[in-house]
């Protein structure tokens, strides 16, 4: 197992990375929108989503198609927001391709699309982040659900 | 080819498909929230992203990935938002999975989160559709451009 992942500029280090193959690692985010808000990127670094070999296509799926509906049934969902900001004028603020996977329940924000507009104010903010203790706690969580 | 394709209760004509796989199709949208906002489905007509095979995964996202870069250079966009509304909670509308695809650029929203906010109240309002002819003529565009 790596000690730490490339993500962007960040180094996410690996008690956060709860799944991870060869070629795509998930993690547990430092400012999620909603609980259950998690990344799954690729092990590479690049910024864009056509920059990914076909390989590294079908396995961050792959992940993101393993991990979301363990994560929604986790965190009690209903439904999974599933999406990539590829590239800064869709509010991309990393540039390493990360698909966000985000638990969605009746209610959880005033309208639907609410979700977005957190999600894409993330970085714009400053808010407070969540300690390394809380997300690595998550994902122990996480990693025994989906090593089983 | 097939003469058309299901896309959840709706009949999508082939004659606006521009690319498809034994798995996969994609076409253009009756209600664009931008210029070049087209939807990739899976052939199988199934509710949620956790229905799909681990075939059907790749294969979607294969398509993405080769449309994907071809819609923002001809559409003179600079980045993409690329999502699932994967369930009701998300805003999804017609119970088949698929993945939209938008060209962005600078200045198309007065918030990026805006496009989103735009994606999620197509169905809602109720907005005048394209013509058929309008969406063939733009499916041809695409098919060429594809299938080069």
């Amino acid at each position: 197992m790596s000690s730490s992942f490339k993500f962007g500029q960040f180094l996410i280090k690996s008690r956060l990375v709860f799944y991870q193959t060869p070629l795509s690692f998930a993690f547990t985010n430092i400012r999620p929108v909603v609980p259950g808000h998690v990344l799954v990127s690729s092990v590479r670094v690049v910024s864009r989503f056509q920059d990914l070999t076909k390989e590294e296509v079908s396995d961050l799926f792959q992940c993101v198609h393993l991990i979301a509906p363990k994560i929604e049934q986790h965190f009690n969902a209903t439904s999974l927001t599933i999406a990539i900001q590829d590239g800064p004028e869709a509010g991309q603020t990393v540039p390493h391709v990360h698909v966000h996977i985000l638990p969605r329940r009746t209610g959880d924000f005033k309208q639907n699309d609410e979700v977005y507009e957190a999600l894409e104010r993330i970085d714009a903010e400053k808010r407070t982040n969540r300690t390394e203790e809380e997300m690595a706690e998550e994902a122990d969580i996480l990693r025994k659900l989906l090593n089983l």
